[in-house]
């Protein structure tokens, strides 16, 4: 099988990427990218630990970093990867913005947004369960090592 | 009647004062403050025209000034105040901040995030009403501008 460059997959790859960037400092390892006409405008990955932030998770900083590259601070032609399931917070973030798309990876059936509802803009397309189980193993490995 | 100096009304007093900063700016009219035992450790408003930014909400910038000056990302002893009812992402990040108190004063009840059901924090008590005519003032005088 060959993985186009353009997928859903491919993109994920990348926020998987930022994923294991949080994981190398010890925050929680959720990654996200948000893509215009098939590129990378923003990368990012939560910080909340190191910026002692709540507000600071990949996807608030990712819509941030992309409409401050574009100079525009709505994303309607962009879609945002996220590793796992937005929570409540940043599913209103990308309503504010009005995303074209959100793709995620890993269900978060605790934190997740999807349980209060469909909270995005209603023109976005959700699609979800992209790389679920490279997500929610980064998720399972950090969480382990916090146990021990 | 006299005001008491650590009451509600004079902690929205001073968010409605952040309101109008945003008024003056040209951004939608909403304030906010953060409270410690009593002290006021965070005042902001609106900035999303200025910063471009749709995260730019008088609360996120709040809580985020709020965690930065306790050096603690939790504001578990803290009162948001905030002019009007927060937005579903402003909720969110109220919830991970874990706050004591939200306090708002006019409802909003297109954008608010209260017809999502509660989205707070599940130890959060929320208080609703307090200078709500004078917050809903700002607001309507913003959008009548605007209609011109």
């Amino acid at each position: 099988m060959t993985l186009s460059l353009y997928s859903d997959e491919s993109y994920m790859r990348e926020a998987l990427k930022q994923a294991r960037y949080a994981l190398a400092e010890d925050e929680i390892p959720i990654g996200a990218v948000v893509v215009l006409e098939r590129q990378i405008i923003a990368r990012a990955y939560n910080q909340t630990e190191k910026l002692n932030d709540v507000t600071a998770h990949a996807e608030m900083l990712a819509l941030t970093a992309a409409a401050n590259f574009l100079g525009n601070k709505y994303l309607t032609d962009c879609t945002l990867y996220v590793t796992v399931e937005p929570c409540v917070m940043c599913a209103g973030a990308s309503a504010w913005a009005q995303m074209r798309r959100v793709v995620y990876g890993a269900p978060e059936e605790k934190h997740g947004f999807r349980r209060h509802g469909n909270l995005l803009h209603r023109r976005t397309e959700l699609v979800t369960g992209i790389m679920a189980a490279e997500s929610a193993e980064l998720m399972q490995e950090f969480f382990a090592r916090k146990r021990k």
